[in-house]
């Protein structure tokens, strides 16, 4: 469970509307047969992801590995399995779907394969796709859920907060020792995995000041994505309008000083620096930093104390990229 | 060898003057049946706990997680493994020794379980160690060398480096938003595992402001370890001698405004803040940082620019250990 962790948080933040979710299919012998992650909304989820995977391991039929289309491989794997999978056991940190939605049922899947030993962590409360460990059941399969059970809670928390209401998270990019001005900070992949994200995150939050100094783009031209909505926390209401980022097509722009706008959107990034962080840390439910492994600038995090909990971390490229909620009792 | 490598980094700075070594044993059927580390001199090498896990996971005969001592654990294997071993892969970062030593040589061990297939990350320069390869060679095992080789060559590095004249690494701890004043930093296990590195270290160098301002012990208190000697980099001589760390028994304390001491020794940790990092960068093989998931404080690494290559990173308790060297071409 630990593995489809690990898989999953890659690909955290990048998955919305759905939830980022792993899944480990190991064989019979206690064999590692896949690990695999959900990626995107409209691409497989992950179960299907990591049976596609373990059938290959399983049989080496290449032909597998041509599919893409969620319900092809569905198709193909229902058609072919010939009970390779049995004894074999899969792990998901969220409870497999029973919704047929642009994919079909995880749930029914699972137990067409004959898979009779199937690990949750989190349920799945979403109205439409919950009861798969139902379908399971009836199925015969063995379920044990929870495992790793507040591990999972913390990676599915952001997908239930966009259901709920909305999630809101804090960006922000720095160098080892703390500071952000003076260039470029992060590395290309970081900034492509940014890029990521603004196409899929509905508004972008970003501060008057940092709009005026770096005049921004504030798009995800990096990965030929969309342009989120942007509000400019801002009390003064002038901005030259030759800024590049008044100039993305299809794109709303407000100009306002408070975070009342957040409340029409449903997964929202701030991106900033202090001031920022001071103004908008009651709104926001994860902090996501950027760290480059080098020294230089002169900005920092200055005069404020905080604690965070690391939910993730990880090296992406040269950088580190680490996920974190401010601690419940942070003096 | 990834999971090798990963183990064998929580032990670096820890084995001296042993090197630090990863070992991933994996059944006929590709299951993992062990992934263990060499964690101190005079404890099992790492493919001897990686075999002792691996017998008891293939046995579930619980006498051999009773031994602690290499020979003993050697000779049960060696008499009790009933070719349990057949069609077992290993995984070393190392070439397994060929040295009898305080502990029997691994090779032999390796052959005498009749395992076939050996994967080797770096070879052994060491002259007494050397040639495990051949050893395995001669029985007959399958040995691939050079699996992943710059990145088991980066974590043997200090060993090679202690070996031919010494390794020297700097430590700090700092916040995530790069200060390090206002109080304790670390959160305890890391504190810990600074003790167990002076433990095993022997020379410690700091700076005379630090001696002036901290008033330190600099000993290994919080694991029962021994103090190294301390090398006070500074140009006034003159310190109170009431200051802990000159009370410490069996210690010699050098104050000296040179680096001329660090030739007399072989596994050297500096201690500082931004003016050590600048006096020692050039005498520095590794840096090594704590990162503390919080903001305060108000001191920076300031005015100076510097690129890494992080090496290893790892979350250990609520804090981020970061292993790195100085990028070639740094400007």
């Amino acid at each position: 469970m630990n593995l489809a962790l690990e898989e999953a948080w890659r690909y955290q933040g990048l998955t919305y509307p759905n939830p980022a979710v792993g899944c480990v299919v190991v064989g019979s012998n206690f064999e590692l047969l896949a690990i695999e992650a959900h990626h995107q909304a409209g691409k497989p989820h992950a179960e299907v992801m990591a049976l596609q995977s373990a059938y290959f391991k399983l049989t080496q039929d290449k032909n597998i590995l041509k599919l893409q289309k969620s319900s092809d491989i569905h198709e193909y794997l229902i058609l072919n399995h010939n009970n390779r999978f049995e004894g074999v056991s899969l792990y998901s940190t969220l409870e497999p779907c029973s919704h047929i939605g642009k994919t079909p049922s995880c749930a029914t899947l699972i137990s067409k394969l004959n898979i009779k030993k199937v690990f949750v962590g989190s349920l799945d409360t979403n109205k439409i796709a919950s009861n798969g460990n139902e379908i399971l059941s009836l199925n015969g399969v063995d379920i044990k859920s929870g495992v790793l059970k507040d591990e999972c809670d913390k990676l599915l928390y952001p997908f239930q907060k966009f259901n709920s209401d909305r999630f809101v998270f804090f960006k922000w990019a720095q160098r080892l020792n703390g500071s952000s001005d003076d260039g470029i900070v992060s590395s290309t992949n970081s900034r492509i995995n940014v890029h990521q994200m603004r196409d899929v995150c509905d508004l972008l939050v970003v501060g008057g000041n940092t709009v005026r100094v770096d005049r921004p783009t504030l798009d995800a031209r990096l990965v030929g994505g969309k342009a989120p909505d942007i509000l400019i926390y801002s009390r003064e209401k002038e901005f030259d309008k030759t800024i590049p980022l008044f100039k993305v097509e299809g794109r709303k722009v407000f100009i306002e000083n408070n975070l009342n706008r957040l409340e029409s959107y449903k997964n929202i990034m701030i991106e900033g620096g202090l001031n920022m962080f001071k103004l908008t840390k009651d709104v926001v439910d994860y902090h996501l930093c950027y760290v480059a492994p080098t020294f230089g600038g002169s900005n920092y995090f200055q005069n404020v104390k905080e604690r965070f909990e690391i939910l993730n971390l990880k090296k992406v490229d040269k950088d580190i990229i680490i996920w974190m909620k401010r601690e419940e009792n942070a003096k």
